[in-house]
Protein backbone atom coordinates (compact mmCIF):
# COMPACT_ATOMS: atom_id res chain seq x y z
CA UNK A 1 0.00 0.00 0.00
CA UNK A 2 0.95 3.60 -0.67
CA UNK A 3 0.77 6.29 2.15
CA UNK A 4 -0.95 9.68 1.34
CA UNK A 5 2.61 10.55 1.92
CA UNK A 6 4.34 8.80 -0.63
CA UNK A 7 1.31 9.22 -3.03
CA UNK A 8 1.98 13.13 -2.32
CA UNK A 9 5.96 12.51 -2.86
CA UNK A 10 5.86 10.43 -5.93
CA UNK A 11 3.31 12.87 -7.56
CA UNK A 12 5.67 15.91 -6.88
CA UNK A 13 8.23 14.64 -9.18
CA UNK A 14 6.22 15.88 -12.40
CA UNK A 15 7.76 18.97 -11.13
CA UNK A 16 11.95 20.08 -11.62
CA UNK A 17 11.42 21.86 -8.27
CA UNK A 18 11.01 18.45 -6.21
CA UNK A 19 13.30 16.06 -8.32
CA UNK A 20 15.70 19.07 -7.83
CA UNK A 21 15.00 18.72 -3.52
CA UNK A 22 14.23 14.81 -3.59
CA UNK A 23 16.88 13.98 -5.86
CA UNK A 24 14.22 11.32 -7.24
CA UNK A 25 12.72 10.87 -10.76
CA UNK A 26 10.34 8.68 -12.58
CA UNK A 27 9.81 6.16 -15.02
CA UNK A 28 7.05 3.79 -16.19
CA UNK A 29 6.65 1.00 -17.71
CA UNK A 30 8.11 -2.67 -17.41
CA UNK A 31 11.05 -2.48 -20.46
CA UNK A 32 11.97 1.01 -19.54
CA UNK A 33 12.07 -0.14 -15.63
CA UNK A 34 14.46 -2.91 -16.46
CA UNK A 35 16.67 -1.00 -18.51
CA UNK A 36 17.29 1.61 -15.93
CA UNK A 37 17.68 -0.56 -12.90
CA UNK A 38 21.26 -1.27 -13.83
CA UNK A 39 22.57 1.87 -13.82
CA UNK A 40 20.18 3.99 -10.79
CA UNK A 41 19.12 2.48 -7.53
CA UNK A 42 15.60 1.87 -7.49
CA UNK A 43 13.21 3.75 -4.71
CA UNK A 44 9.85 2.67 -5.12
CA UNK A 45 8.84 -0.21 -7.46
CA UNK A 46 4.94 0.96 -7.89
CA UNK A 47 2.45 -1.60 -9.44
CA UNK A 48 0.23 -4.58 -8.91
CA UNK A 49 1.86 -7.60 -6.62
CA UNK A 50 2.22 -10.12 -9.05
CA UNK A 51 3.90 -7.76 -11.70
CA UNK A 52 6.53 -6.93 -9.18
CA UNK A 53 7.36 -10.18 -8.32
CA UNK A 54 7.60 -11.66 -11.67
CA UNK A 55 9.55 -8.83 -12.78
CA UNK A 56 12.34 -9.75 -9.88
CA UNK A 57 13.96 -6.46 -10.04
CA UNK A 58 16.35 -5.04 -6.65
CA UNK A 59 14.22 -2.06 -5.31
CA UNK A 60 14.30 -0.35 -1.75
CA UNK A 61 10.89 -0.76 -1.45
CA UNK A 62 7.90 -2.44 -2.99
CA UNK A 63 4.97 -0.26 -3.14
CA UNK A 64 1.75 -3.10 -4.14
CA UNK A 65 -1.53 -0.98 -5.32
CA UNK A 66 -4.06 -3.26 -7.43
CA UNK A 67 -5.64 0.50 -7.89
CA UNK A 68 -5.74 1.37 -11.62
CA UNK A 69 -7.14 4.80 -10.30
CA UNK A 70 -4.25 5.31 -8.24
CA UNK A 71 -1.68 4.96 -10.96
CA UNK A 72 -3.39 7.40 -12.73
CA UNK A 73 -3.37 9.79 -10.44
CA UNK A 74 0.67 9.32 -9.75
CA UNK A 75 1.58 9.10 -13.02
CA UNK A 76 2.42 11.81 -15.46
CA UNK A 77 1.50 9.86 -18.61
CA UNK A 78 -2.13 10.35 -20.26
CA UNK A 79 -2.34 6.26 -20.51
CA UNK A 80 -0.52 4.77 -17.46
CA UNK A 81 1.81 1.68 -17.64
CA UNK A 82 0.80 -0.95 -14.98
CA UNK A 83 4.60 -0.26 -13.36
CA UNK A 84 6.16 3.08 -12.31
CA UNK A 85 9.33 3.03 -10.10
CA UNK A 86 11.08 5.86 -8.83
CA UNK A 87 14.75 6.40 -9.04
CA UNK A 88 17.51 7.86 -7.42
CA UNK A 89 19.30 10.61 -9.14
CA UNK A 90 22.83 9.65 -9.70
CA UNK A 91 25.78 11.62 -8.00
CA UNK A 92 27.86 12.10 -10.40
CA UNK A 93 31.52 13.28 -10.50
CA UNK A 94 31.73 17.70 -12.01
CA UNK A 95 31.75 17.63 -15.26
CA UNK A 96 34.61 20.48 -14.96
CA UNK A 97 36.77 17.97 -13.23
CA UNK A 98 37.01 15.34 -15.61
CA UNK A 99 39.01 15.36 -18.35
CA UNK A 100 37.67 14.77 -22.13
CA UNK A 101 36.07 11.58 -22.76
CA UNK A 102 36.96 9.62 -25.93
CA UNK A 103 34.99 9.15 -28.94
CA UNK A 104 32.10 12.23 -29.32
CA UNK A 105 30.51 13.91 -27.13
CA UNK A 106 26.98 15.88 -27.88
CA UNK A 107 26.74 19.45 -26.65
CA UNK A 108 23.14 20.31 -26.43
CA UNK A 109 22.62 24.14 -26.23
CA UNK A 110 18.82 24.72 -25.21
CA UNK A 111 17.11 22.40 -26.41
CA UNK A 112 13.44 22.74 -25.18
CA UNK A 113 11.35 19.61 -26.39
CA UNK A 114 11.77 16.92 -23.73
CA UNK A 115 10.80 14.64 -26.24
CA UNK A 116 13.43 15.53 -28.53
CA UNK A 117 15.70 15.45 -25.73
CA UNK A 118 15.13 11.93 -24.92
CA UNK A 119 15.04 10.78 -28.22
CA UNK A 120 18.51 12.43 -28.69
CA UNK A 121 20.07 10.72 -25.83
CA UNK A 122 18.18 7.27 -27.83
CA UNK A 123 20.31 7.91 -30.79
CA UNK A 124 23.62 8.89 -28.69
CA UNK A 125 23.12 5.22 -27.25
CA UNK A 126 22.48 3.84 -30.83
CA UNK A 127 25.60 5.28 -32.10
CA UNK A 128 27.47 4.24 -29.08
CA UNK A 129 28.25 7.93 -27.68
CA UNK A 130 28.02 7.79 -23.77
CA UNK A 131 27.88 11.76 -22.93
CA UNK A 132 25.79 14.52 -23.18
CA UNK A 133 26.53 18.03 -22.01
CA UNK A 134 23.44 20.89 -21.95
CA UNK A 135 23.57 24.17 -21.13
CA UNK A 136 21.24 24.73 -17.90
CA UNK A 137 18.48 25.84 -20.21
CA UNK A 138 18.17 23.02 -21.35
CA UNK A 139 14.88 20.40 -21.02
CA UNK A 140 15.58 18.32 -18.04
CA UNK A 141 16.57 14.55 -18.78
CA UNK A 142 15.02 13.38 -15.72
CA UNK A 143 11.40 14.99 -16.61
CA UNK A 144 8.96 12.28 -17.02
CA UNK A 145 8.25 13.18 -20.58
CA UNK A 146 12.23 13.25 -21.44
CA UNK A 147 12.25 9.78 -19.09
CA UNK A 148 10.07 7.75 -21.65
CA UNK A 149 11.33 9.42 -24.76
CA UNK A 150 14.48 7.80 -23.70
CA UNK A 151 12.85 4.19 -23.66
CA UNK A 152 15.63 3.23 -21.23
CA UNK A 153 18.86 4.68 -23.39
CA UNK A 154 19.50 7.05 -20.27
CA UNK A 155 20.94 3.94 -18.55
CA UNK A 156 23.93 4.30 -21.03
CA UNK A 157 24.55 7.40 -22.01
CA UNK A 158 25.59 10.63 -19.46
CA UNK A 159 23.53 13.54 -19.10
CA UNK A 160 25.23 16.81 -17.72
CA UNK A 161 24.02 20.28 -17.43
CA UNK A 162 26.68 23.00 -17.24
CA UNK A 163 27.52 26.48 -18.34
CA UNK A 164 28.46 25.89 -21.83
CA UNK A 165 31.34 28.63 -23.44
CA UNK A 166 33.16 27.09 -20.09
CA UNK A 167 32.88 23.80 -20.61
CA UNK A 168 33.77 23.58 -24.41
CA UNK A 169 36.64 26.65 -23.79
CA UNK A 170 37.96 24.29 -20.86
CA UNK A 171 38.18 21.21 -23.55
CA UNK A 172 39.76 23.08 -26.33
CA UNK A 173 42.17 23.13 -23.69
CA UNK A 174 42.78 19.85 -24.24
CA UNK A 175 42.85 20.35 -28.19
CA UNK A 176 39.43 18.95 -28.73
CA UNK A 177 37.76 19.87 -32.02
CA UNK A 178 34.50 21.50 -31.62
CA UNK A 179 31.89 21.05 -34.10
CA UNK A 180 28.98 23.08 -34.55
CA UNK A 181 25.24 22.52 -36.61
CA UNK A 182 24.24 25.79 -38.65
CA UNK A 183 21.87 26.33 -41.63
CA UNK A 184 24.82 28.03 -43.24
CA UNK A 185 27.67 25.84 -42.64
CA UNK A 186 29.94 23.71 -44.30
CA UNK A 187 28.03 20.47 -46.18
CA UNK A 188 28.55 18.07 -44.07
CA UNK A 189 29.13 15.21 -47.06
CA UNK A 190 31.89 17.30 -47.82
CA UNK A 191 34.17 17.64 -44.86
CA UNK A 192 36.66 15.02 -43.24
CA UNK A 193 35.12 14.43 -39.69
CA UNK A 194 37.28 12.92 -36.59
CA UNK A 195 36.35 9.70 -34.79
CA UNK A 196 36.25 12.43 -31.47
CA UNK A 197 35.09 15.51 -30.30
CA UNK A 198 32.22 17.76 -29.62
CA UNK A 199 29.09 18.44 -31.74
CA UNK A 200 27.16 21.05 -30.46
CA UNK A 201 23.62 21.07 -31.76
CA UNK A 202 21.22 24.90 -30.89
CA UNK A 203 17.50 25.37 -30.25
CA UNK A 204 15.15 24.26 -32.13
CA UNK A 205 14.28 27.74 -33.18
CA UNK A 206 16.66 29.66 -32.45
CA UNK A 207 20.20 27.39 -33.30
CA UNK A 208 23.25 27.98 -31.70
CA UNK A 209 23.75 30.53 -28.77
CA UNK A 210 26.04 34.29 -29.99
CA UNK A 211 27.91 33.13 -26.75
CA UNK A 212 28.22 29.22 -27.45
CA UNK A 213 29.42 30.09 -31.42
CA UNK A 214 32.94 31.51 -30.99
CA UNK A 215 34.22 28.30 -29.71
CA UNK A 216 33.21 26.45 -32.96
CA UNK A 217 36.13 25.18 -34.80
CA UNK A 218 33.89 23.59 -37.49
CA UNK A 219 30.57 24.45 -38.91
CA UNK A 220 28.44 21.99 -40.67
CA UNK A 221 25.44 21.74 -42.23
CA UNK A 222 23.02 19.25 -43.76
CA UNK A 223 22.41 20.22 -47.29
CA UNK A 224 18.83 20.78 -48.36
CA UNK A 225 17.92 18.57 -50.83
CA UNK A 226 14.66 21.01 -51.70
CA UNK A 227 15.79 24.29 -51.69
CA UNK A 228 12.88 25.45 -53.56
CA UNK A 229 11.09 24.68 -50.85
CA UNK A 230 9.26 26.91 -48.03
CA UNK A 231 8.36 24.49 -45.62
CA UNK A 232 11.86 22.73 -45.27
CA UNK A 233 13.37 25.30 -43.76
CA UNK A 234 15.16 23.12 -41.08
CA UNK A 235 15.13 19.24 -39.87
CA UNK A 236 13.90 19.17 -36.29
CA UNK A 237 16.46 18.69 -33.97
CA UNK A 238 16.67 15.12 -33.05
CA UNK A 239 16.35 14.37 -36.50
CA UNK A 240 19.36 16.13 -37.53
CA UNK A 241 21.50 14.63 -34.45
CA UNK A 242 20.74 11.42 -36.12
CA UNK A 243 22.11 12.46 -39.33
CA UNK A 244 24.97 14.00 -37.81
CA UNK A 245 25.82 10.96 -35.87
CA UNK A 246 25.47 8.48 -38.86
CA UNK A 247 27.68 11.05 -40.71
CA UNK A 248 30.21 11.13 -37.78
CA UNK A 249 29.98 7.23 -37.29
CA UNK A 250 29.84 6.20 -40.35
CA UNK A 251 33.54 6.46 -40.66
CA UNK A 252 33.90 3.54 -39.50
CA UNK A 253 33.60 1.75 -42.02
CA UNK A 254 34.70 4.08 -44.22
CA UNK A 255 37.91 2.04 -45.44
CA UNK A 256 35.63 -0.41 -46.46
CA UNK A 257 33.39 1.50 -48.56
CA UNK A 258 36.70 3.30 -50.17
CA UNK A 259 38.46 -0.22 -51.18
CA UNK A 260 35.27 -0.85 -52.67
CA UNK A 261 34.49 2.22 -54.98
CA UNK A 262 38.58 1.51 -56.33
CA UNK B 1 -19.00 34.25 -37.96
CA UNK B 2 -19.38 30.35 -37.75
CA UNK B 3 -22.77 28.95 -38.06
CA UNK B 4 -23.81 25.67 -35.99
CA UNK B 5 -23.29 23.57 -39.06
CA UNK B 6 -20.13 24.98 -39.70
CA UNK B 7 -18.48 24.47 -36.08
CA UNK B 8 -20.31 20.97 -36.56
CA UNK B 9 -18.10 20.41 -39.84
CA UNK B 10 -15.07 21.48 -38.43
CA UNK B 11 -15.04 19.76 -34.87
CA UNK B 12 -15.57 16.18 -36.67
CA UNK B 13 -12.62 16.53 -39.21
CA UNK B 14 -10.88 15.52 -36.08
CA UNK B 15 -12.02 11.70 -37.44
CA UNK B 16 -11.07 10.27 -40.17
CA UNK B 17 -14.91 8.61 -41.10
CA UNK B 18 -15.89 12.48 -41.47
CA UNK B 19 -12.41 13.61 -43.40
CA UNK B 20 -13.01 11.04 -45.57
CA UNK B 21 -16.76 11.74 -46.09
CA UNK B 22 -16.37 15.81 -46.44
CA UNK B 23 -12.54 15.42 -48.41
CA UNK B 24 -11.37 17.62 -45.92
CA UNK B 25 -8.84 18.41 -43.37
CA UNK B 26 -8.00 20.93 -40.91
CA UNK B 27 -4.61 22.58 -40.34
CA UNK B 28 -3.79 25.45 -38.18
CA UNK B 29 -0.72 27.84 -37.66
CA UNK B 30 -0.08 30.94 -39.67
CA UNK B 31 3.35 28.88 -41.21
CA UNK B 32 1.62 25.62 -41.45
CA UNK B 33 -1.38 27.51 -43.67
CA UNK B 34 0.86 29.60 -45.89
CA UNK B 35 2.82 26.69 -46.46
CA UNK B 36 -0.05 24.33 -47.56
CA UNK B 37 -1.62 27.35 -50.12
CA UNK B 38 -0.41 26.88 -53.17
CA UNK B 39 -1.00 22.84 -52.65
CA UNK B 40 -4.29 22.70 -51.35
CA UNK B 41 -7.78 24.60 -52.18
CA UNK B 42 -8.49 26.07 -48.97
CA UNK B 43 -12.71 26.02 -47.97
CA UNK B 44 -12.92 27.82 -45.10
CA UNK B 45 -9.84 29.92 -43.14
CA UNK B 46 -11.01 31.03 -39.30
CA UNK B 47 -9.51 33.72 -37.22
CA UNK B 48 -9.78 37.17 -36.19
CA UNK B 49 -10.65 39.36 -39.22
CA UNK B 50 -7.71 41.19 -38.55
CA UNK B 51 -4.98 38.52 -38.83
CA UNK B 52 -6.65 36.57 -41.75
CA UNK B 53 -6.90 40.13 -43.95
CA UNK B 54 -3.05 40.46 -42.60
CA UNK B 55 -2.17 36.87 -44.49
CA UNK B 56 -3.66 37.81 -47.79
CA UNK B 57 -4.68 34.19 -48.32
CA UNK B 58 -7.14 32.96 -51.38
CA UNK B 59 -9.89 31.11 -49.47
CA UNK B 60 -13.13 30.22 -50.71
CA UNK B 61 -14.92 31.43 -47.16
CA UNK B 62 -13.37 33.48 -44.57
CA UNK B 63 -15.06 33.04 -41.05
CA UNK B 64 -14.06 36.02 -38.69
CA UNK B 65 -13.71 34.46 -35.16
CA UNK B 66 -12.51 36.53 -31.82
CA UNK B 67 -13.87 34.31 -29.37
CA UNK B 68 -10.79 32.46 -28.45
CA UNK B 69 -13.14 29.51 -26.87
CA UNK B 70 -14.75 28.75 -30.37
CA UNK B 71 -11.52 28.18 -31.74
CA UNK B 72 -10.49 26.38 -28.87
CA UNK B 73 -13.52 24.23 -29.46
CA UNK B 74 -13.24 23.85 -32.84
CA UNK B 75 -8.99 23.22 -32.33
CA UNK B 76 -7.49 19.63 -32.07
CA UNK B 77 -4.59 21.03 -30.70
CA UNK B 78 -4.40 21.23 -26.76
CA UNK B 79 -2.65 25.28 -27.18
CA UNK B 80 -4.83 26.09 -30.42
CA UNK B 81 -3.45 28.92 -32.63
CA UNK B 82 -5.06 31.86 -33.88
CA UNK B 83 -5.56 30.49 -37.32
CA UNK B 84 -7.27 27.17 -38.30
CA UNK B 85 -7.69 26.50 -41.69
CA UNK B 86 -9.97 23.63 -43.76
CA UNK B 87 -8.53 22.43 -47.01
CA UNK B 88 -10.22 20.42 -49.82
CA UNK B 89 -8.45 16.94 -50.60
CA UNK B 90 -6.74 16.59 -53.56
CA UNK B 91 -8.03 14.05 -55.88
CA UNK B 92 -4.57 12.59 -57.38
CA UNK B 93 -4.47 10.11 -60.21
CA UNK B 94 -4.24 6.69 -59.13
CA UNK B 95 -1.18 5.36 -58.52
CA UNK B 96 -1.52 2.17 -59.55
CA UNK B 97 -1.63 3.64 -63.04
CA UNK B 98 1.51 5.64 -63.04
CA UNK B 99 4.58 5.14 -64.16
CA UNK B 100 7.71 4.74 -60.98
CA UNK B 101 8.67 8.32 -60.31
CA UNK B 102 12.29 9.59 -60.95
CA UNK B 103 14.49 8.97 -58.30
CA UNK B 104 13.58 7.47 -54.54
CA UNK B 105 10.00 6.78 -53.37
CA UNK B 106 9.23 6.19 -49.25
CA UNK B 107 6.96 2.81 -48.95
CA UNK B 108 5.46 2.85 -45.43
CA UNK B 109 4.18 -0.61 -44.25
CA UNK B 110 2.24 0.22 -41.49
CA UNK B 111 3.53 3.15 -39.64
CA UNK B 112 0.88 3.52 -37.26
CA UNK B 113 2.27 6.67 -34.77
CA UNK B 114 1.03 10.53 -36.57
CA UNK B 115 3.66 11.89 -35.56
CA UNK B 116 5.78 9.73 -36.68
CA UNK B 117 4.13 9.89 -40.19
CA UNK B 118 4.08 13.49 -40.54
CA UNK B 119 8.12 14.10 -39.34
CA UNK B 120 8.62 11.58 -41.91
CA UNK B 121 7.31 13.64 -44.90
CA UNK B 122 9.37 16.56 -43.71
CA UNK B 123 12.05 14.16 -44.04
CA UNK B 124 11.26 13.22 -47.37
CA UNK B 125 10.89 17.46 -48.48
CA UNK B 126 14.33 18.19 -46.87
CA UNK B 127 15.68 15.03 -49.18
CA UNK B 128 13.92 15.93 -52.18
CA UNK B 129 11.97 12.59 -52.15
CA UNK B 130 8.33 13.56 -53.98
CA UNK B 131 6.75 10.56 -53.61
CA UNK B 132 5.53 8.44 -50.05
CA UNK B 133 3.54 5.24 -50.98
CA UNK B 134 1.95 3.85 -47.85
CA UNK B 135 -0.18 0.80 -46.60
CA UNK B 136 -3.94 1.29 -46.22
CA UNK B 137 -3.19 0.26 -42.22
CA UNK B 138 -0.53 3.39 -41.80
CA UNK B 139 -1.81 6.55 -40.20
CA UNK B 140 -3.62 9.00 -41.63
CA UNK B 141 -1.87 11.60 -43.30
CA UNK B 142 -4.75 13.85 -42.95
CA UNK B 143 -4.97 13.71 -39.47
CA UNK B 144 -5.04 17.40 -37.40
CA UNK B 145 -1.23 15.41 -35.76
CA UNK B 146 0.44 14.21 -38.74
CA UNK B 147 -0.37 17.31 -40.18
CA UNK B 148 1.04 19.29 -37.90
CA UNK B 149 4.25 17.29 -37.30
CA UNK B 150 4.63 17.56 -41.72
CA UNK B 151 5.29 21.61 -40.38
CA UNK B 152 4.00 22.45 -44.19
CA UNK B 153 6.13 19.82 -46.13
CA UNK B 154 2.93 18.19 -47.31
CA UNK B 155 2.35 20.28 -49.91
CA UNK B 156 5.73 19.21 -51.62
CA UNK B 157 5.31 15.55 -51.01
CA UNK B 158 2.67 12.98 -52.68
CA UNK B 159 1.62 11.09 -50.09
CA UNK B 160 -0.26 7.66 -51.47
CA UNK B 161 -2.66 4.78 -50.00
CA UNK B 162 -2.43 0.97 -51.33
CA UNK B 163 -2.27 -2.37 -51.26
CA UNK B 164 1.53 -2.10 -51.21
CA UNK B 165 2.71 -5.76 -52.45
CA UNK B 166 0.66 -4.85 -55.67
CA UNK B 167 2.42 -1.55 -56.14
CA UNK B 168 5.76 -2.47 -55.29
CA UNK B 169 5.46 -5.83 -57.88
CA UNK B 170 4.43 -3.42 -60.32
CA UNK B 171 7.05 -1.25 -60.13
CA UNK B 172 9.38 -3.78 -60.30
CA UNK B 173 7.89 -5.07 -63.74
CA UNK B 174 9.79 -1.16 -64.54
CA UNK B 175 13.24 -2.75 -62.72
CA UNK B 176 12.69 -0.60 -60.10
CA UNK B 177 14.94 -1.62 -57.18
CA UNK B 178 13.15 -2.31 -53.84
CA UNK B 179 15.50 -1.58 -50.38
CA UNK B 180 14.12 -2.74 -47.30
CA UNK B 181 15.30 -1.90 -43.95
CA UNK B 182 15.22 -4.79 -40.99
CA UNK B 183 17.29 -5.34 -37.99
CA UNK B 184 19.28 -7.82 -39.44
CA UNK B 185 20.02 -6.34 -42.91
CA UNK B 186 23.33 -5.87 -44.47
CA UNK B 187 25.40 -2.86 -43.10
CA UNK B 188 23.93 -0.03 -45.14
CA UNK B 189 27.06 2.00 -45.02
CA UNK B 190 28.85 -1.01 -46.52
CA UNK B 191 26.30 -1.23 -49.67
CA UNK B 192 26.15 0.66 -52.69
CA UNK B 193 23.30 2.81 -53.23
CA UNK B 194 21.25 3.79 -56.30
CA UNK B 195 19.91 7.09 -56.54
CA UNK B 196 16.35 5.54 -57.59
CA UNK B 197 14.26 2.92 -56.21
CA UNK B 198 12.18 2.19 -53.46
CA UNK B 199 12.90 2.37 -49.65
CA UNK B 200 10.48 0.15 -47.32
CA UNK B 201 10.33 1.24 -43.72
CA UNK B 202 8.24 -0.96 -41.85
CA UNK B 203 5.52 -0.94 -38.75
CA UNK B 204 7.76 0.71 -35.44
CA UNK B 205 7.24 -2.90 -33.53
CA UNK B 206 7.25 -5.61 -35.88
CA UNK B 207 9.04 -3.94 -39.47
CA UNK B 208 8.11 -4.74 -42.43
CA UNK B 209 4.91 -7.33 -43.20
CA UNK B 210 5.86 -11.09 -44.22
CA UNK B 211 3.20 -10.20 -47.33
CA UNK B 212 5.63 -7.61 -48.59
CA UNK B 213 9.20 -9.00 -47.71
CA UNK B 214 9.77 -11.16 -50.68
CA UNK B 215 9.37 -8.49 -52.63
CA UNK B 216 12.70 -6.63 -51.68
CA UNK B 217 15.86 -7.01 -53.36
CA UNK B 218 18.23 -5.60 -50.83
CA UNK B 219 17.71 -5.62 -47.44
CA UNK B 220 19.38 -2.80 -45.41
CA UNK B 221 20.57 -2.24 -41.59
CA UNK B 222 21.69 0.85 -39.88
CA UNK B 223 24.66 -0.88 -37.60
CA UNK B 224 23.94 -0.21 -33.75
CA UNK B 225 27.22 0.82 -32.34
CA UNK B 226 26.14 -0.21 -28.98
CA UNK B 227 25.49 -3.56 -29.19
CA UNK B 228 26.55 -4.11 -25.72
CA UNK B 229 23.40 -2.09 -24.56
CA UNK B 230 20.17 -3.25 -23.99
CA UNK B 231 18.18 -0.28 -24.37
CA UNK B 232 19.01 0.62 -28.08
CA UNK B 233 17.62 -2.43 -29.99
CA UNK B 234 15.98 0.28 -32.29
CA UNK B 235 15.86 3.64 -33.59
CA UNK B 236 12.69 5.28 -33.80
CA UNK B 237 11.33 4.81 -37.18
CA UNK B 238 11.62 8.70 -38.67
CA UNK B 239 15.05 8.83 -37.07
CA UNK B 240 15.82 5.99 -39.16
CA UNK B 241 14.33 7.21 -42.08
CA UNK B 242 16.59 10.19 -41.73
CA UNK B 243 19.57 7.84 -41.40
CA UNK B 244 18.77 6.20 -44.77
CA UNK B 245 17.57 9.14 -46.66
CA UNK B 246 21.01 10.81 -46.00
CA UNK B 247 22.66 7.74 -46.95
CA UNK B 248 21.07 7.40 -50.25
CA UNK B 249 21.36 10.98 -50.74
CA UNK B 250 24.79 11.83 -49.84
CA UNK B 251 25.99 9.77 -52.67
CA UNK B 252 24.95 13.20 -54.50
CA UNK B 253 28.37 14.69 -53.45
CA UNK B 254 30.50 11.11 -53.12
CA UNK B 255 32.56 12.28 -55.89
CA UNK B 256 33.85 14.98 -54.13
CA UNK B 257 34.60 12.91 -50.89
CA UNK B 258 36.20 10.68 -53.12
CA UNK B 259 38.16 12.68 -54.79
CA UNK B 260 39.33 14.17 -51.46
CA UNK B 261 40.22 10.90 -50.26
CA UNK B 262 42.18 9.70 -52.81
Amino acid sequence: MLTRQQIKLISSLKYKKYRDRHQLFVAEGRKIIEDLCPAFRCRYLVGEEAEIKALGIDAHEYLYVDDADLLRQISSLSTPHRLLAVFEKPTRPDINNMPPTKGLTIVLDGIQDTGNLGTIVRIADWFGIRQIVCSPDTADIYNPKSVQATMGAMANVDVAYTDLPDFVGRMKLFDTHVYGTFLDGDNIYRRTLTPSGLIVMGNEGKGISERLTPYIDTRLSIPNFSPESHSSESLNVAVATAVVCSEFLRGTYADDVLAKQL
